[in-house]
């Protein structure tokens, strides 16, 4: 099995959290439901601060890469643990507004922040924008003159790294929607001192998701401290930032192996440190975007099995009580996941079985050919690491209601979102 | 371009619905907004219901898929067009009461129906319930029991057939979540008098998803005719209803191939009632769930253009104001559309381009490698044919925000589901 810290295997054989044991919470807030533990994620949190601090110095901040989970507790939780947040629309940023969450933590991405987005980030005076494109910074600009405002931007690059991961999620390389090359960006920097009510603070990158090797965080941080020179050298400009971007990988089953962000972010520092030296630039303040790997492995989502079909020869479908509505990732990208039948941790999975959701469609599978032990109709499975990218890509297909999360914190359980009722579904019908 | 009747090109050279300027409506509106022709609508289950009287007779009704669009609002036009109505989940049940729907008319699907969902089925007394499997009717049987109700079921089978479709739409086959197989049904029903609040009317079948041929529907049609006779000899039981299910294709693009769906209607109610009368069985009452072939091509989505990115040698990214959030179909099936740019709809397409989201992910995209009409920032594009599994599978991935629909009736617009607020975005969150 994975190995989760938080999780033990109670005396009843049931898969606990201290000492909530899984079967009992499922029979108490029902199924499907999303389960995190606070502890576990705080912990990430401060991993990621004391090896920035450790490694690099007091000239760093992690921030929380909300896509991965965006709701008013998380943003709580982030700010409590010292870090800031990343967010990628008006919507992610109107929920870190109203946890007030401190704005000046905060760094605003998208390829295509529309009007009313970048109103909403420069009225709240958000950090760091991260400018994608020239016409961003037309369009920021005009509107913070409007306003009377000095806009903080960095500026996004394409560093050219392919992270050899999957797809869907390169985006480092060239062929990107994101960001400029380097030569389109000192195009632009040449001409940045025109842009008034913008002030150019330094450059991001980010290369790619769920990576699980060091190597290209590396390479990419050399790179970009080389084009940080070049920008000097061609501009006059100096960068004083630089946001690496996140993109960490989890174990998500046995066959991920490990990945080790303390020595990552200590051998990525030392990189940045003596490049620096020796290209003769100060070292810059640098940030590094976490998200699924905070938040990914704190999180479960607990089913009931409703029904067991056995196809002799073929395989044995395992239906649960929830979806690809709530569980997206595995039609989305064939993502893999470890499951443990909750009711029955104590014995060996021996059941090769397909975790199959109840929506009306073949593709609706959470997992396929998984062990599982002795499974019956019944029994609570926990699909394990969906605290990230779960909740924060479900949908209501077929009308399925969003899972609540409850957030478990050592004797205290919390709902921090609420379930969604047949009536939220038709709120929005006329 | 794909022939769509209701799409016309005005003076301006814009794209129109009538006399409503799509560019126009972009702007009152805003982006972006699902547009929807319920003329169009209304004329597909026209067809529909129309075929089934001419080929069939009047033991036939046409069923609305409601998975592939489910708000009151199409509950309604359904009712009004004299159609009955499939639901696959207790929120579309739900809609359908909130638009009192006659629960006579809806049959209600699912591979792991949940306790709570037979119990708002039985309670609101749907026509009939699709039973998936032998604890499902368990289930049923003491609920029915439990309210002193009688249930009117139909039996899902599986037919084999395979309809050489997307591999994750194929649900004919015998390894499927859904049904039961020939073999496993007969031995269910030869018990089915001990059910005592069951009432057996007969059998269901689908074959899978976005299906163009003709051929794999008349086929199965055939081997459940000859499955009821069989049926007949083993058990006594007269098997009065015959649901086919649906799966009707429609054209995304030009590459699809027209299919006609009243020929299909014809052939299919030829080999019924020929292969009836060579088993001495009576004809049975045939239903069919078309869902994507009545609401599909009756919809578009409109984007405005933000941004343009030209990357020389490789693509030219052209980012609007929506995502894989409101249209998931690309990222989840690698599904193509045909997009128009509604400003310009009089220029001959001439630029290669890939039409990408704003979500924070390198594979949102919209429609890869298509053409579009010299695009420019803030012209309004037109994604066709979004009217089913677009709004239905919508997600608020990167905290996005649902968009509206607009339905358009000749000279009448009326907003249908109202556009998500940043207020509705938290509402659940504590």
């Amino acid at each position: 099995m994975l190995n989760i810290d938080y999780l033990s295997i109670n005396e009843k054989g049931h898969l606990s959290i201290g000492d909530h044991d899984l079967t009992d919470i499922s029979e108490k807030f029902g199924t499907p439901i999303y389960v995190m533990d606070e502890e576990f994620i705080r912990n990430s949190c401060k991993k990621y601060v004391n090896s920035m601090n450790k490694h690099y110095g007091s000239k760093a901040m992690a921030l929380f890469a909300s896509k991965a989970l965006n709701c008013k507790e998380m943003c709580k939780i982030i700010d409590e643990e010292k870090m800031g947040i990343d967010v990628v629309s008006g919507g992610e940023l109107y929920t870190a507004i109203k946890a007030n969450f401190p704005m000046n933590k905060v760094h605003f991405h998208g390829n295509n922040k529309t009007p009313q987005e970048l109103n909403l980030a420069v009225d709240n005076d958000v950090g760091r924008i991260v400018v994608d494109n020239e016409e961003e910074l037309k369009n920021l600009n005009r509107i913070a003159f409007s306003k009377n405002k000095i806009c903080n931007i960095l500026l996004r690059v394409k560093p050219g790294v392919d992270a050899h991961t999957h797809e869907f999620v390169k985006t480092g390389r060239i062929d990107s929607k994101f960001g400029l090359t380097m030569k389109e960006s000192i195009k632009l920097l040449e001409d940045i001192h025109k842009f008034k009510n913008i002030n150019f603070m330094g450059v991001h990158c980010h290369i790619g998701s769920q990576i699980l090797d060091p190597k290209p965080f590396i390479l990419a941080a050399s790179i970009m401290v080389e084009f940080i020179s070049k920008i000097k050298s061609k501009t006059k400009l100096e960068v004083k930032e630089l946001n690496l971007g996140g993109g960490f990988g989890i174990q998500y089953t046995k066959k991920d192996p490990f990945f080790d962000y303390d020595e990552c972010i200590k051998e990525v520092s030392i990189v940045i440190k003596e490049k620096c030296k020796s290209l003769k630039l100060p070292v810059p303040y640098i940030y590094i975007e976490p998200g699924r790997s905070i938040v990914g492995q704190a999180g479960l989502t607990l089913y009931k099995i409703g029904n067991i079909k056995k196809i002799p020869g073929i395989r044995t479908y395992v239906s649960v009580d929830g979806s690809m509505a709530d569980s997206p990732r595995h039609i989305t990208y064939g993502s893999e996941y470890t499951v443990i039948n909750a009711s029955k941790a104590n014995i060996k999975p021996n059941k090769l079985v397909t975790l199959a959701g109840k929506c009306c469609e073949s593709g609706d599978i959470i997992s396929e050919d998984i062990l599982l032990a002795d499974p019956e109709i019944g029994d609570t499975v926990a699909v394990l690491c969906t605290g990230a990218y779960n909740y924060s890509m479900a949908s209501n297909y077929n009308r399925s209601l969003k899972p609540p999360i409850l957030m478990i914190n050592k004797n205290q359980l919390k709902i921090i979102v609420k379930r969604q009722s047949l009536e939220d579904l038709i709120s929005l019908d006329i």
